[in-house]
């Protein structure tokens, strides 16, 4: 592509450097913002600059925050005895929106993938096991991806911690809430049998 | 969605501003921000002010340039007498890509729709005029899309200048190259024959 002008052409190339969006799509995006009032691009400028620049994440948990304890952990209504394992804060925003967990998180950054070169290291297990060491965790619920790079990252933490003593869960796998059978995967559905619940404790939900 | 960071919640809706990005795309652009080194972020968003504040729209011909009077314009080796009326700049970026037009241009900023709420005058065809009335263009060419509206706007500018010494012609309309003619649109074909070339000619591109 040929540029007119050398500031179009860097605004291009840096917005084609994100996931998923190309340089036609970027030179779509610039040119929109071109015909936009001039303070939305300044601000959407300012807001990247001051999120890249300031964002901290928690020392507790890993989960992005303002502070240097999340409001989260710093919370007195949480149950800091039960811990949420989870891969990024997407997860955590999701499992905060259901309203049904009042204990802390623990953001790994991501799982062990040896084919993406990411090993045990690159994730915050280090910092988990020594809260575990630590004595007050009564639980860990693993609520990682159910794939084999989350059962890989799940088995390592666990294998880490057993000799403490602390109970480990993980999510329950089975079929959605409204799913018809006949569209469930085999596996999903297999293991929805063989995880059957008492039906008593059904009604309760 | 809840964001437990207000700075991460402020980029996350300014990038869903832009067209074609919602909530989710924005989040997951903006964490794939935080995973890349600082200053990729923030040379995009430098990039972003630096084009918004400092870009210029070419004098002449409304095309974005960095400086008043953009390239195509000022050069010496372009024919000042031929001019390629487009729709905006990815028109012009297009058309250059070809090497096959060596006049100017001039850029309407959009085309006349009023479904959209665009007027005549929300587009540079008053400039346009102007430059016509001035005598020296010989040759108007319109480039604009094969669409109501482009017709529209097409027939209006030439209505404002019929009573001047330009030719105006159309771009052609026909079957592209490479293409077979069993999957063209009938109105394409139909018009294809109707404004057929004689053979000759045809020989010589």
């Amino acid at each position: 592509m040929e540029f007119s002008s050398k500031l179009l052409e860097r605004a291009v190339n840096e917005m084609s450097q994100l996931p998923g969006i190309g340089k036609r799509t970027a030179l779509r995006l610039v040119l929109h913002m071109l015909r936009q009032p001039k303070e939305q691009t300044l601000a959407l400028s300012e807001s990247l600059h001051a999120m890249r620049n300031d964002v901290k994440f928690c020392k507790s948990c890993n989960n992005i925050s303002d502070v240097e304890i999340c409001e989260i952990c710093s919370s007195a209504n949480r149950n800091e005895e039960i811990i949420c394992v989870v891969e990024d804060i997407r997860d955590v925003m999701a499992i905060e929106s259901t309203s049904s967990f009042k204990g802390l998180y623990h953001v790994l950054g991501g799982k062990i993938s040896p084919m993406d070169g990411i090993g045990p290291h690159d994730l915050t297990i280090d910092s988990l096991v020594e809260k575990v060491k630590k004595g007050v965790i009564k639980e860990l619920i693993f609520a990682l991806s159910s794939t084999m790079e989350g059962d890989t990252t799940n088995f390592y933490i666990y294998k880490q911690i057993q000799d403490y003593n602390v109970v480990t869960s993980t999510i329950a796998r089975g079929i959605s809430v409204g799913d018809e059978l006949e569209y469930a995967d085999e596996i999903t559905l297999g293991r929805s049998i063989v995880n059957r619940i008492p039906f008593e404790s059904a009604l309760k939900l």
